[in-house]
């Protein structure tokens, strides 16, 4: 039951109507998956744990709507803006003298794939023109910092947000293993993509064991036991993110490298799934790759990513920044909102991406407070007045 | 510091002394790995987290000793008989009478590797002559019960220890599968080995998705997009297992089927790591391809192997026992204990496997009383008189 409350916070009756792709945010929403860790609870499902007692189910109209229509049903919450603030421009405008620092997640901030969100590059016009620093804060350590300058500035955003203003787990991870004197005198066993590759190379650092990795196709030995590994008194660190090429020979030598109490292990973030372009299709990120290799080892990786607080530490040390007077900006309440929250930043949660007003109330139910924004808006394009036609 | 009594213990007074190979326990003990979930509390192991100044450590004398001599050195405990039991000829022999059945653990309780422990064929059949029915319980789903029954001659053990009363998950999954009508009906995704594929042809249940999984070898795209997929109304279940096959293609598969909220998800066990020929190298067995799906889908799988419960059903049902007059003996505290104690069964963890007398008493003093044993023996040989010479 959608009340008449949240019927009128749903249509943000105080900001005036802005134009936002609903379809793509659908699109979007229902690409992200399912974060619950609980199979759902579909009427007839039976897995019987104590019988063991299996029943097949077969699919309904109900149980084939997507996941995220199941999750993220309406709920019956009486949204309240004691739990966050909504921001329409006349109410941005009063904030904005106590913000000096903004910070944004990409994905379903400033764009949902490669499709720029309608109102937010003239958001950070706006922000730019009137002197306030603006940084890009993005989990995807698949892509070095320089490929998602290309894309944002591709996208028409602002040439403020740059390879300079732009912050991820790949350039926090070189950073902190050059400064830790990796260069030069340690190597590290890489699972990743191009983005940590491309910042190791920039910092001098040596690392091996990325790209496809070879493995007996028969099946006569059943476990990976003919690995070819490095001396492991040279390797000092085992670096975990998303790799394609990610396998069963590679978890071994990862967790054979971590055997040794000396090789640190950082992840570079834990994201279970990422955006697909096939609203239909899941894509593993790297959380799945750092559970598989933290089960292995059984050792906890420093995780670098949001809403950790190495990334934090990063930006902070960069930047100068003052958190009370820095604003965290983004679509998910498990990275950006907690991110923001750990690290005594203010919060806007942007409708625009993954997650919605239900999830805000769902996590203020729960006791979840560091998943709760203070403020929410539809999109970052919501914070300004419409622009008046000539 | 070993005290007397700890000292009494270990030699264990109360039996005559049984001739144990002791190099091949600490070899096989020592290609365990490691269980515990946090980094090893190294001397000068800097990694700061809050200010992400991460520091090399050089490998120091004591920092390379092999994992398990750091996690199982010798406790200062007292090992008390309150805790657990210690199992001779005269006690176990008193006990006898209260047992019907004794299910057996294999790695560790009945050999080590290829190699038969001296003295365990001796109880089987000491067993077997008074009237015992004997089973054997492993969490290895890799093989057949078939291919394990082949084994189990060669190692001359009785033949009342056959094809017939040998339980794995593999045998367990097909079962339950079969008794939920998936014959002729639903499809099975497997990622897994010949264990869960012979015995899914044995009752002609239908699975595919096994076997080297192609990938395009290119850094074109990031990402594993490209996956083909079955018809998800005829996918009944996800079954998923060590494979050393498994890669990030199979993940995305294994994820997008449980996407279907009719689609079961079984797991065979979450064993972390499994014996390895070389004691010098961590072998992962089914547990990180578990955390990688479990992570990947969002959903909980229903896990078969000990310590939980549906291989248990499985042998009540089959054989009727009665857990009050059954031993469940195992090398392993977390699966093979506390599967027995879980499940109303006498508890028996032999030292010539995984776990030691400092485990229990740490698990004692946790408060895991799941994981303590009721009685604890060297070996299964230290359970008999030795034989008489002639």
């Amino acid at each position: 039951m959608i009340t008449n409350r949240t019927a009128r916070v749903l249509l943000l009756p105080r900001c005036r109507p802005v134009r936002c792709n609903r379809q793509l945010y659908r699109d979007f929403r229902s690409s992200h998956g399912v974060k619950e860790r609980q199979s759902p609870p579909v009427d007839g499902l039976q897995a019987n744990v104590s019988g063991t007692q299996l029943k097949i189910v077969e699919p309904t109209p109900s149980s084939l709507r997507p996941y995220s229509s199941i999750f993220h049903r309406p709920k019956e919450d009486h949204f309240s803006e004691n739990v966050a603030k909504t921001l329409c421009p006349e109410s941005f405008e009063e904030l904005l003298p106590h913000i000096d620092t903004f910070i944004f997640d990409a994905d379903g901030v400033l764009w949902l794939g490669d499709e720029v969100i309608p109102g937010s590059p003239r958001l950070i016009d706006f922000l730019v023109k009137n002197n306030k620093r603006v940084l890009m804060l993005t989990n995807n350590a698949t892509k070095s910092r320089a490929l998602i300058a290309e894309k944002i500035a591709r996208l028409g955003y602002s040439p403020e947000l740059n390879k300079d203003t732009v912050v991820n787990p790949a350039a926090v991870i070189a950073d902190s293993l050059y400064r830790a004197g990796f260069a030069g005198y340690k190597k590290v066993y890489l699972i990743g993509s191009q983005g940590v590759r491309d910042e190791m190379d920039a910092l001098g650092l040596e690392y091996f064991g990325h790209g496809p990795e070879p493995l007996d196709p028969s099946d006569e030995r059943t476990y990976v036991h003919d690995v070819k590994m490095e001396d492991h008194t040279k390797v000092g660190a085992v670096v975990v993110g998303y790799e394609k090429h990610f396998n069963v020979s590679k978890l071994v030598k990862a967790a054979n490298y971590l055997k040794q109490p000396h090789c640190l292990f950082l992840a570079t973030n834990e994201d279970e799934t990422c955006p697909s372009p096939d609203p239909n299709l899941i894509i593993p990120d790297a959380g799945p790759i750092v559970a598989a290799v933290r089960c292995a080892s059984g050792r906890e990786p420093l995780t670098i990513g949001k809403p950790n607080s190495p990334i934090f530490d990063f930006i902070r040390r960069r930047w100068n920044i003052d958190p009370e007077r820095t604003m965290m900006i983004g679509d998910r309440t498990n990275t950006d909102v907690k991110f923001g929250r750990d690290h005594g930043m203010r919060t806007l949660l942007v409708l625009s991406g993954c997650h919605q007003i239900e999830d805000i109330m769902e996590n203020h139910r729960n006791g979840l407070l560091d998943m709760v924004p203070d403020f929410i808006a539809t999109c970052l394009g919501a914070l300004l007045l419409p622009q008046r036609k000539n």
